[in-house]
C-alpha cells in the first residue's frame, strides 16, 4: 500500500470544499529579498571544518533539536485531563478572565521566556534569516533552560520591517513572562528594544545590547579596581559602534561614568559633533547622534590612535581581528590600561599582543583566554530574577545591580590581572545575581510579587537546581540518548 | 538589605539612558475593548464550584504552568554549550542558510507546533481574552504532547483584528513545523484558517472546525454503516451554524455526502438560496452563504422541525442545552436515526430523551455518555502523521483518511449502538491514524520527507513512547510531583 500510486479523485480533489492549496514554499529568506532588495541575505561562507563544527552537524541531526516541550504537571491516567483541559480548566479560564494578573500564578507564564530574532545579524555571520538563526536561538533556549531554569523557547520571525517585528511581539504578550530579543541588526535593534520597552509590561530584553552591556560593565568594575581607577574617573574609548558598544556607552553612563570621558570611535573615526556625517547620523542613527553630542568633551578628533592617547581603558567591538587594532595604538594608552576585545570568534587583536603593547589587563569573549567576558553569566541569571518577582520589565538600575555582584564574585575569591570575572561554572554565582536583580526590581516598584531577598536566593537556587535534576533524569533514564562519536 | 528602602539617585534614574518606563499595565482585554466595542469581552461567569475546578485551580497553583521546556540533548559539561551554542553552532546556521529547508532537519523545528488563539471564543465561556485562553491552550499543548509527542507550546495572541492575526502567525513560520489555531469566534476563523492554509508552507489547523469535522465524520461513518446506510445517500441535518458545523458540512461535501442531501439549520431556520437574509450573508459570512447556495436541493423551509422530517442523521452543534431540542423533533427523522449532540458540558438534549424520541444511535461530547466524539482522538494523531513527513499542509484528504482509520478501529473492535469510535485509552490507534495521515501527506505529494506507511508507524510509535517515557522518568525522579489533594 505504501508504495502504490495514490488513487485520488481528481475531480473531487479540485472542488475540495476548503479550496485549499497550500503556500508556495517561498522561505522567508526568498520573501524578504523580493520585499527589501537593500537588506538581501550575506552570501552563505563555507561550514568550517573543525571538530566542534564536526559535532554540532552530526549532533544536530542526531537529536533533531536542543530544546522541547514537557509536561510540568503528572498524567496519573486519562481522567487527569478533565482537570488539565476541558471540564475542570474552565474554572482556571474564569478566574483568569476576571483578573488577567491570575495568569502569572495560574499558568506557566510567569517563567516563559520567547527568544526572538529575525536572523538579520547573527553570531559573525550577518544577515542569515530567520531559519539560519534557528539553531542559534534553540541554543540560546537551552542555556537559559539549564543555566536558568527559565523556560525558553526559539521564536525566529519572519518579518517585512521594524513595524512589523513590534506588532509581533507586541501580539505575544499574554503567553510570556519575558522577551529575549536576539541577534537583530543595529540601528533596527535599537528602535525595536527601546519602543517594545516602552509599551509592554513584561521584560523585553535584547541580549546583543543589554547583556553584553552588563558584563563588560561587570569586568570593567573589577579590572578599574585591579588598576587603581574608578568609573568615574576614566577615561574609556570604545571602538566599534554596533548594538552591543551603543549598548555599553549607554549603560556605562548610567552607572556613573563621566559621558565627557567617553570616546566612541567607528569606521569614519571618533564620534564628535561637529563630524561632518552628523546631519546624516541624526537621520538614521538617533541612538548613535545622542552619543555623539554628549560624549568626547574634549572634541578629540582623528582615528583609534588619536581616541587611545591617554585613555584608560578601552572596549572593542568592532569585528573579528586578529588585526583591527595595532600594537602602536594600545602603546597610545595611559599605563596599567584595560583592553576588552570582544569580537568572536577571533579577537579584534591577540591577548598576547595588547599585553605586549602594555596593556595590562586584557579580556575576550572566547573561553580558551582568561577574562571571558560571556553573557551566558548573566542573562539566565537577570531573567531568573526578574520572573521570580513577575517584573513588569528589566531597568538599568537591575542590570547594574547584577553586573556589581557578578564583580563581587570574582572579587570574592580574588581578582588577578587573568580572574577578573567568575566562570560559567561557578554556580552559586547564578542564584545571588537572580536574588539582586529581584530585590531591584521590587525595590524599584516594577515588581509584581514581592519577595525578601532571602525568599529570592531560595526561590532561584530551587529553580536553577530543578533545571539540572530535570537534565539528570532526562539522561539517567534514557529519554535523552548519549551522542554518537 | 532587603527590608531597607532602595537609596537611589532619582536623577539619574529620570535620565537613564534607555529612557525607560515600562509600559502602562494594560492587558490585552483592555485594550481590546478600547480598539473594539463591538466585540467587547464576554462577562465573567461565577466559576464552578465542582470538585473538577477545585482541582483545577489548586493544582495550577501549585503546579505554576502545565508544560514547559525540557533539554532533548545532554549537556555533559559546560564544554557541550561550545556545540550547542558558539562556536559550533555556527556551523549548523550556515547548512541552514544555504538551505533553509534543513530548518526540518537540524532543529526541532519539524516537531514544534504554537497553539494560538486570540481568546475569542473559549470552551463555552465566549469571548474572555487570551490571557483567559491560557490555561485552556496549555491544557491542549499538553495532549499534544502526551498523546501525540509532539513539541507543541500555548500562545495566545493579542490581536486587533483578523489582518493582525495573520500576520502575527505569518511570522512564526521559520520556528515551527505546524500551528495549531483554537477557539476563534467564527466567522473570523475562517477567513484566519483559509487565508493561513494558503499562505503558509506548514500546516495550518484549526481544531474547532477541522477536528470536530473529522471527528464527527469517523463516528458518522459508523453511525450510518450500523444502521444500514451510506454518506452518499443520507439526508443529514446540520443543527448550528458556528466553526463546528460550518466546517463539518464542508467536510461531508469533500468525503462524498450528497450537498443537496444536507440541511443546515440555525437560529432563524434552514438554510436555502432564497431566505431573506441571503444577501446579508453574502457579505457577512461567506461560508454559510456557500452552503446556503448548494445544500437543501429541495428548498425546505422552516425550522429544525421541518428540517428533521425524513432525515437519517442530525449533527447538532448548537448550544448548550439540554432543552434546545425536543424529543417531538427527533420523532420527525426516518427510523434507526442517529444524533450527535455535541454541545458542552449539556449536550442539546439529554441522550435518553433522543433515545425515547427515536434515535437509535446517540453521540455527545462527554466523556460520560457512550460514543463520544473528542477531538483528541484526531488532533495528536493528524499532527504526529504530519510531522513525521514534514508536510506543508493537511489536506482534507488527509483528515478524511484519518477519519476512516479511526472508524476502521472501532469497527474492528465490533460496532455497537454504544460503541461507534475508539476512547482515549486506545493508545495503539494514534500511530495506526499517524501513519495514515503521513502516508496520505506522501501520495498527495504534501510531504519534505517520504517515507513508508511501515517506516511512519514506526517513527510515530517511536514518538509516543518517548513522550510516555518523559512522564515516567520525570514523574518517578520526583522532577514533576505528585498532586496536593
Amino acid at each position: 500500500m505504501s508504495t502504490a500510486a495514490p488513487e485520488l479523485d481528481d475531480k473531487r480533489r479540485a472542488i475540495s470544499v476548503l479550496r485549499h492549496e497550500p503556500g508556495e514554499n517561498k522561505l522567508c529568506a526568498e520573501e524578504a529579498q523580493i520585499a527589501q532588495p537593500g537588506q538581501s541575505k550575506t552570501v552563505p561562507k563555507a561550514i568550517p571544518k573543525d571538530e566542534l563544527s564536526r559535532k554540532a552537524l552530526l549532533y544536530s541531526k542526531f537529536y533533531g533539536g536542543k530544546v522541547g516541550t514537557a509536561p510540568k504537571v503528572p498524567v496519573r491516567s486519562l481522567q487527569d485531563f478533565g482537570i488539565w483541559y476541558t471540564p475542570g480548566v474552565a474554572a482556571v479560564s474564569l478566574a483568569v478572565q476576571a483578573d488577567p494578573e491570575l495568569s502569572f500564578e495560574y499558568t506557566g507564564r510567569w517563567n516563559t521566556v520567547a527568544v526572538v530574532s529575525d536572523g538579520s545579524r547573527v553570531l559573525g555571520l550577518g544577515n542569515i534569516g530567520p531559519e539560519g538563526s534557528l539553531p542559534v536561538m534553540e541554543g540560546k533556549a537551552l542555556i537559559y533552560n539549564y543555566l536558568g531554569g527559565v523556560n525558553a523557547f526559539a521564536l525566529p520571525v519572519c518579518i517585512k520591517d521594524e513595524e512589523h517585528m513590534i506588532s509581533v511581539v507586541k501580539a505575544l504578550e499574554p503567553s510570556l513572562g519575558g522577551i529575549n530579543l536576539e541577534d537583530i541588526e543595529s540601528p533596527k535593534c535599537f528602535e525595536v528594544l527601546d519602543r517594545l520597552r516602552a509599551e509592554m509590561s513584561i521584560p523585553v530584553w535584547h541580549d546583543d545590547q543589554q547583556g553584553t552591556a552588563g558584563v563588560s560593565l561587570a569586568g570593567l568594575f573589577n579590572a578599574l579596581e585591579l588598576t587603581g581607577r574608578t568609573l568615574d574617573n576614566s577615561r574609556i574609548v570604545l571602538f566599534g559602534s554596533g548594538a552591543a558598544n551603543i549598548a555599553t556607552a549607554r549603560l556605562l553612563i548610567e552607572a556613573g561614568a563621566d559621558p565627557r570621558e567617553l570616546l566612541v570611535v567607528d569606521r569614519k573615526g571618533i564620534l564628535h559633533p561637529e563630524r561632518e556625517d552628523i546631519d546624516q547620523l541624526s537621520i538614521k542613527n538617533k541612538w548613535k547622534y545622542e552619543l555623539a553630542l554628549k560624549t568626547n568633551g574634549d572634541r578629540v578628533k582623528g582615528r583609534l590612535f588619536d581616541a587611545l592617547r591617554g585613555a584608560d581603558a578601552l572596549i572593542a567591538a568592532a569585528g573579528v581581528g586578529p588585526n583591527l587594532i595595532k600594537k602602536e595604538e594600545i602603546a597610545q594608552m595611559n599605563k596599567h590600561s584595560i583592553a576588552f576585545l570582544m569580537a568572536n570568534p577571533v579577537p579584534e587583536m591577540m591577548p598576547t599582543d595588547a599585553i605586549a603593547a602594555g596593556a595590562e589587563v586584557v579580556a575576550t569573549g572566547r573561553s580558551d583566554f582568561p577574562n571571558q567576558v560571556n553573557n551566558s553569566l548573566l542573562f539566565p541569571a537577570i531573567f531568573r530574577g526578574a520572573l521570580d518577582v513577575r517584573a513588569r520589565t528589566i531597568t538599568d538600575t537591575m542590570v547594574i545591580a547584577a553586573a556589581k555582584e557578578l564583580a563581587k564574585h570574582a572579587k570574592d575569591k580574588g581578582l588577578t590581572k587573568e580572574h577578573i570575572l567568575p566562570t560559567m561554572v561557578e554556580w552559586e554565582v547564578y542564584p545571588q545575581v537572580a536574588a539582586t536583580v529581584g530585590d531591584m526590581a521590587v525595590r524599584e516598584g516594577h515588581a509584581r510579587k514581592k519577595l525578601s531577598r532571602d525568599e529570592l536566593l531560595h526561590t532561584s537556587r530551587e529553580m536553577i537546581e530543578h533545571a539540572r535534576k530535570t537534565m539528570d533524569s532526562l539522561r539517567k533514564s534514557g529519554v535523552i540518548l548519549e551522542p554518537p562519536e
